[in-house]
């Protein structure tokens, strides 16, 4: 038990200082640090946890919305400073999403062999 | 990098050998190698699935399914084997949440922090 912890907070380590966090964090900072760049991403963020908040409730997303979500991805795209910091997004989701399927694996081993079983 | 990694599998065969994965390993296997109860957990987990689908896909559950899924609920319940194996489920639940909040700090506090100064 106490050993699960340990592990998990010395994954926690290596994550905080890894190359990726490292490098998110620097983009980050770099974007926060820039009024104009900063409100651009905030701008992009606010649209589009609109849109999914729309489309989880299964509410209508008009032909104008579209258009404008596009116009800001491609405004921000062009963006040097955002667009580094969502490559470095990606980036470390990529290594968080290795990591949870890595320690999600016993579960899905003692599930996953019933199903095999089950027809 | 690869200390991300390391970590990760260290965690994994952490968890692996945990009691609490060994306790829902052997719950589970009760379970599963009792036919009667078996086929219980299925029907009890192919109800929660129908229900959960129907429910996110915004469909109406009626009043009879309500009840009938009530009512398998209170079977299972009272089913010793599937009832420990529910609680070994919840047990383990709860580490892999917390393993999850610990990993996940440093991006919290990265996203969290900005929010905060957003205002
Ligand atoms: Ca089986
Ligand atoms: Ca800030």
């Amino acid at each position: 038990m106490a050993n699960i912890y340990d592990n998990a907070y010395a994954l926690e380590k290596a994550i905080r200082e890894s190359d990726e966090f490292q490098g998110l964090q620097q983009a980050y900072d770099a974007v926060m640090n820039d009024e104009q760049a900063k409100q651009m991403f905030d701008n992009f963020r606010n649209t589009q946890v609109e849109l999914q908040q729309k489309q989880m409730q299964g509410e209508e997303i008009s032909e104008e919305e579209v258009e404008q979500a596009r116009k800001v991805v491609e405004t921000v795209q062009q963006h040097e400073q955002i667009s580094k910091l969502m490559e470095e997004e990606q980036r470390l989701n990529q290594v968080i999403n290795d990591v949870s399927r890595i320690i999600t694996k016993p579960l899905e081993e003692l599930y996953g062999t019933d199903q095999e079983g089950q027809q």
